[in-house]
């Protein structure tokens, strides 16, 4: 259960927009006719890899800061993570000068533990096979009468993830279709919201690992399917079931759940690396991956995929993208 | 000696600008507070590494064809080049309908060989060491009727490169410093020819490699001086002189050279790839590596800096940047 159980709509998205402004970055949207060609689609990147910490969760997590009052802002914030929603929140932390500790898995990759770190954030780990990281984080936020953070099933955090999407839409117009990643919902949920509101008839496709199909499942079956942790190297994908804020949304607005094979994913790093010069997380290449397989659907299609992230070890990135040499 | 001895002068960049418009990628501006913070500075970083064919080269070649006549257009044209200029001139000419032949180093890195060929240009390879590279493109070009676009010193390949520093001030607004990677010149001198017509007072400052410092040599002494081949990982800096068009621009209107080691040159890739999620070829990183040392006198300052390209193998990079495991 969350703590803020109001769902989010449109308008939400517009305060969250007005919020973060001057704050986050306005990402590029990059094309590459090279790959146009090879999927034959006019694609639209939302590079949310160059945000400001890496990730598109800069913008959820400011913006429920953000939403918070003063008194509360002053108490400070924790938050539970497999990543990139616990470096965005401790960056959003230290630039509203809001205290923050952050519940971590203790697999999490290095970069994204030191980088969480470095914000000034204080960390607490947890086994990620063992121990349920939402118990920790509510018992942090009773005890020291902190504000629970969660990763996306929030109204504020859902409304800041679809800025993403609203920024993509204004800037190149109405979409066929528009492809995101998807974990817990919030990224995916944001990104319905944008583009029912600005470009009806876009189809909204959320994408997920195949070894954590849950999202699939669930939207299949009509009720939230919980999993096991799913074995993946899309970290930031290995949430096991959708939150109760997020479901409904994409239930609602989103056309279809794909999935995609580790092996797809690292074949898109790559690509990204080789054609574009820029470095795009596991988890990153989600929405990509899929548009680029034949079943996708995008030919011939306006398709904007947004690439989530772009938080991973250089040694991994070598590992996975074939250059170590 | 060029074959189109005419300086140029900011008009001819206008120009530039006008045919390239649309074609070329109009490049992110990104801007990372970590980054300023370590550097006190505010520094906006011109994307070239995302221009196509992975490097600023594609608008000085694109300019340069397109300022043919079509006859001239029709019959083809040649160039020798270290590399990102062979792509670039390879993929201009395929989007002109121009038959192009790239004289080549046989030690020109493998992505940039297949890249060039990719784009269905025919590639003729000579040993960067013993031949000379301007006699064999002469002589194809006297053979065969072709139009010879050299690497830099030529007006429109200059007025070109000028558009990335021309877009970079209307984008961001006037600069106290301006940096950009020192091969031949044309970046420089474009970058030089744009920035005092838009931003009267930045100073202009060419970075090229340590190994081969003959820009700064030159830059001292008034005179264009000749070293041997250099020894660095900057391969599209390993040019042994300033172009006849290029060197007295630089002259009137550059306020500077420096030089920094191929460990910074790596030490800034890292950065890049870590930081802000971009991969930049070595020669890429020269002006920005320039900038985060000490000596700079960037601290306090509004700097842009061009980051020229990004076409580096994967394996390379990983072995630049410490990634392979």
């Amino acid at each position: 259960m969350s703590s803020h159980p109001a769902p989010p709509d449109y308008v939400d998205v517009v305060v969250a927009a007005e919020r973060i402004k001057g704050v986050a970055h306005r990402t590029p949207v990059l094309t590459s006719s090279r790959i146009n060609g090879f999927a034959g689609a006019e694609i639209f990147f939302k590079c949310e890899n160059l945000q400001r910490s890496g990730a598109f969760k800069f913008r959820g997590a400011f913006n429920s800061i953000a939403a918070l009052a003063a008194e509360q802002r002053a108490k400070g914030v924790v938050a539970y993570s497999s990543g990139n929603h616990a470096q965005a929140l401790a960056l959003a932390s230290r630039l509203l000068a809001t205290p923050a500790t952050i519940v971590m898995p203790s697999d999490a990759p290095a970069m994204k533990v030191a980088a969480t770190k470095g914000y000034g954030a204080e960390v607490r780990f947890y086994d990620r096979y063992n121990e349920d990281r939402e118990e920790i984080g509510r018992g942090l936020a009773e005890e020291r009468g902190l504000s629970l953070i969660p990763p996306y099933d929030h109204r504020e955090v859902i409304a800041g993830q679809g800025t993403a999407a609203k920024e993509l839409i204004e800037e190149v117009g109405p979409l066929d279709m528009l492809m995101a990643p998807l974990g817990g919902g919030g990224l995916l949920a944001g990104s319905a919201l944008a583009a029912s509101h600005l470009s009806p008839g876009c189809k909204v496709i959320g994408v997920e690992p195949e070894a954590g199909d849950d999202g699939l499942q669930s939207f299949r079956s009509g009720e939230i399917v919980r999993i096991p942790v799913p074995k993946t190297i899309a970290d930031g994908a290995m949430t096991t079931y959708l939150g109760t804020l997020t479901f409904p949304i994409i239930r609602r607005l989103a056309h279809d759940i794909l999935t995609v094979s580790d092996e797809a994913l690292s074949q898109a790093m790559r690509m990204f690396a080789q054609t574009m010069k820029i470095i795009v997380e596991p988890t990153g290449c989600l929405a990509a991956a899929a548009a680029l397989s034949r079943e996708s659907g995008c030919e011939g299609k306006r398709v904007g995929i947004i690439l989530s992230g772009g938080n991973v070890d250089l040694g991994t990135f070598a590992k996975l993208t074939g250059g170590e040499s």
